[in-house]
């Protein structure tokens, strides 16, 4: 069985990655999305194991020690983070791994695993970025302006990824990803099997 | 007007890069094929500048001295050629352009533009390589297997080329390469310009 391949999906806080996610894997069985560690409360309708999976702060700092996780970060007072041992199972039943997370871990799976494809997703504009954060309702000025100072910096270090989409229609940038991850398996360095004698 | 993108697209005789070629051109009116020059004769039911630019073999050799080819090659007595002056007049035009070329041309462009984009096409098989020379009608054995031997050198240059296209079905060919020029719109390296400040 041929192994998958771990994609990690990022982008600021607002642009739509977990739409995006959804969509693909929605198109495509053979996309599965990696579930979160997190220390935070689970609220109520959320699953252990689907959202996330729920697990105690001594939990995640014994994973940390021992090495388990493909990326963590701290956010607002609580931890989340990549269990690396699921992930490789599903890459070894040869399921492609989608991981939505936000660019410090990105930046830090590509380290870990130089054989990730990594793909940020970007805003039409930022003026664009403010409407989304604003439209959820969920949030007061204030927050939306530190949203949007923080999406600044995690710009700077999207040319680190290796492909930037811009989610203005998302029916555009689903078939972006898509591309991208047919256009990747050709790559010559996937491909050197087709160059083998066959008789 | 954004420049369009040098596209090359090589791969054994037989392989079908003629038919990939074409249909591609039918789905997508912003991509132009390009036409060589040759010094064989005009044939019945050909037109100059359509098929081929027929010149002479001293108007190729001035050419050649002037530096006027993207590449050359000599075949069975007479020379192939890529003018470079109309390709850059359509990629300034805003088109992308496709070179159907042999593998010896295909690597001489890497060289002189290595900003272009090399696919190369492969049979899923020798087997049915041969198969598809003898089903042509227009070759006698000796000639086919001339040309099996021909493809296995060219194989061996197929590690240069970015990508490695299989063509099995003309549908799945045809889709491979147009996933191959959507991603390679989206890599990081051209999308620079959405991560400048918009105010």
């Amino acid at each position: 069985m041929k192994k998958g391949r771990l994609i990690v999906i990022s982008g600021p806080s607002g642009v739509g990655k977990g739409t995006v996610v959804k969509a693909l894997t929605e198109r495509d069985p053979r996309l599965k999305l990696s579930v979160s560690a997190t220390t935070r409360e689970m609220r109520p309708g959320e699953t252990d194991g689907v959202q996330y999976y729920f697990i105690s702060h001594e939990k995640f700092e014994q994973m940390i020690a021992e090495d388990r996780f493909l990326e963590h970060a701290r956010y607002v007072g609580n931890r989340y983070g990549t269990p690396e041992e699921p992930v490789d199972r599903m890459l070894n039943q040869g399921y492609d791994v989608l991981l939505e997370i936000e660019v410090q871990g990105g930046l830090q799976i590509m380290q870990r695993r130089p054989d990730a494809i990594p793909i940020f997703i970007a805003a039409p504009s930022f003026e664009v970025l403010g409407a989304r954060l604003r439209g959820r309702g969920d949030t007061d000025e204030e927050k939306v302006l530190m949203r949007l100072q923080q999406a600044r910096m995690e710009y700077l270090t999207a040319r680190q990824y290796r492909y930037i989409v811009v989610n203005d229609r998302l029916e555009d940038a689903v078939r972006d990803v898509e591309a991208i991850l047919r256009a990747e398996a050709l790559k010559t360095e996937h491909q050197e099997h087709l160059l083998k004698e066959d008789d």
